[in-house]
């Protein structure tokens, strides 16, 4: 494309380097801000660099956090013995909207994955097998997504605790509530059947 | 949603305010922006500020500029008096796209829409109207989208410009290049074949 405003292309390629973005999707946001007043254009720059310069990492869970120890990890009425791991800070956002888990988090920063390159050096895994090995934990639950390399991770992570006297459980896999079982996936509801449950316990949760 | 982090929040707000981009989306890219080095978001923020601030519109075609005059209206080698009616910039692009289009551009800025409380006032018709009775063109061509609006649009220029002594036209409507037949819809094939052209003339073009 060829742009009669050399600050429209620039904005226009900037914009477009982010994931999912294409040209013409950036072409059309950016001639959205042009309607709009300059205000929101320069509250929208200033979200992002501020975010992006003053953000830090928990230093007990590697959540993001505005502070040294985030929200979560510093509320009293969490139980900080029980710990759920999570690839990600979109996974932490996923279970504290349950409403459900009163434990803590660890986040790790991703999965380890040969083929994008990415190690388990490369993942906050030590802090975590340190806390275990220093009797910080009770229980373990990981909650890493069910593909080759979360369950890769889960055992990476499995062989360096497994002698430590703590419980170590995974989340349940199975058919989503509502859905329908013919349209469920064969390894899904193959999983599902593997793991089920007393119908006592299923009440329970209802 | 609830975050850990303010300067997230803040940040996915601000982002989501864009058009079509919702909570979950706005949040994909910002742990993007949060992955990369700190000064790929400084860049982008500064590339939006610039862009939103300086950001001119071109005071003969109303295209957007980076000067007072743009690019295409200040080129010598174009033909002035050949005036192409657009509704925005992204049709100055994809006309300029095609290589084709030796005149100039004038940019009404939207269409009239009622629904949406656009009226003609908020549009740049006066002055195209003032360059037609000063006798600064020869040729106009209606490049509106073939909308209700754009021929309301069109309707409204033209009845103001009709006693002058210019040719109007305004770009074919047809069936796409490479598009079959049956798959196209019938308002377009119906005018597609009203509007047919000798063989001779569309050999020239091929
Ligand atoms: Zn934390
Ligand atoms: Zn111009």
């Amino acid at each position: 494309m060829e742009f009669s405003s050399k600050l429209l292309q620039n904005a226009v390629n900037e914009v477009a380097l982010l994931p999912g973005i294409g040209k013409r999707t950036a072409l059309r946001l950016v001639l959205h801000l042009l309607k709009q007043p300059k205000e929101q254009t320069a509250i929208l720059s200033e979200a992002l660099t501020k975010m992006r310069n003053d953000i830090v990492y928990c230093q007990k869970c590697y959540n993001i956090s505005d502070v040294a120890v985030c929200d979560i990890c510093a509320n009293p009425n969490r139980d900080t013995q029980l710990i759920c791991v999570v690839e990600d800070v979109r996974d932490v956002l996923a279970i504290e909207n349950t409403g459900i888990f009163k434990g803590i988090y660890h986040v790790l920063g991703g999965k380890i994955s040969p083929i994008e390159g990415i190690g388990p050096g490369q993942l906050n895994i030590t802090p975590l097998v340190n806390k275990v090995k220093n009797n910080e934990v009770t229980e373990l639950i990981f909650a890493l997504s069910s593909t080759m390399e979360g369950d890769t991770t889960n055992f990476y992570i499995y062989k360096q605790i497994k002698d430590c006297d703590i419980k170590v459980s995974t989340i349940a896999r199975g058919i989503s509530v509502g859905d329908e079982l013919e349209y469920a996936d064969e390894v899904t509801l193959g999983r599902s059947l593997m793991q089920r449950i007393p119908f006592e316990n299923a009440l329970k949760s209802m």
